[in-house]
């Protein structure tokens, strides 16, 4: 029992890493950068919010689930901005066996259950990964809205490249959400042009 | 339908402030201090790996709903450190005027289910919002142990007073979890003599 607790807080210790992971998505208020920790906390509030956007089968709280768990594989593997260009196959490849590391300080029975729950969201098939997929796309514009810009500026992207890389994941788990976020950035160019 | 997604983008904004509010406990790391957003995080991944220690009562997902909306009250009210004093009707009623105001910014059904999930948290008397109550109160002995004492040191406490503000309401909902963290305070603390 004991031991079990031990491992049990091994893990949680070295999840607290997640809030050193910085992400290119600034605060709405433009005051840093966001980190990877309370970007999934937001992203949990971001289901409970706009649950009325997801589709018949989704389960809302396996979607929690899936945001409370989405990047702690990042602790090992970094961030790979959205606009970024990566060796996805090679990403994949580190994001494997960083979770093989992380999830693998828990119990066994934890291990693999946690594990499954992020593999369903990493392969984006089920409703409800499709769905918790779409809300970790459609965040990061609402705060580029707000903070004027954000990552759209720094890596100087066009409402094109928007739409090819964010729009086309929103749309697919949410698409209401790609049409609100659309119409706000089209507003948002226009506005500096 | 415009108008309900624009309340729940303008919520949504709001809880980012969440992420600027500045708690007593440090990170892990020493690093720096951690804020209510990712702190907020962090205890819905301790109701995932620790669900083994809620009661036969408890209903995991209500509990991790409380989690992710326990702390919004701060953005209005600020944190209020477990050590420090403070005039706990005033705060309380501090804290019922930021709910009247951030809950507030949704539409009235959102507004009324996630004000009664934050209600029932702050009540303490249903199963779920005792077993999440305690993780609230036990991570920041598991963060301090961590990072070389933390706010037992800012505060100067004594393992008496630890046991007292913390111990007593981790032992309500996660009796076994106080035994846990009381065996390495104390070795903590003999560290120190």
């Amino acid at each position: 029992m004991t031991q079990r607790l031990e491992q049990q807080i091994a893990f949680l210790n070295e999840a607290d890493k997640l809030k050193s992971v910085v992400r290119a998505t600034e605060l709405c208020d433009n005051s840093r950068y966001e980190n990877s920790a309370e970007h999934s906390w937001h992203l949990t509030l971001y289901a409970l919010v706009l649950s009325d956007q997801a589709g018949p089968d989704v389960d809302i709280n396996r979607v929690i689930k899936m945001l409370i768990l989405h990047d702690l594989v990042e602790i090992d593997a970094g961030d790979h901005p959205i606009f970024g260009s990566h060796d996805v196959a090679a990403m994949a490849a580190q994001e494997q066996e960083a979770a093989n590391r992380i999830f693998g300080l828990l119990p066994n029975d934890l291990r693999d259950d946690l594990r499954a729950i992020w593999e369903e969201f990493e392969a984006a098939q089920s409703p409800s990964a499709q769905f918790a997929k779409s809300l970790d796309r459609f965040q990061p514009p609402m705060q580029n809205l707000q903070s004027g810009g954000g990552s759209w500026i720094d890596f100087d992207v066009t409402e094109q490249i928007i739409a090819d890389r964010v729009g086309s994941k929103i749309a697919i788990g949410a698409p209401a959400l790609w049409n609100f976020a659309r119409e706000r950035i089209a507003t948002f160019f226009a506005s500096r042009l």
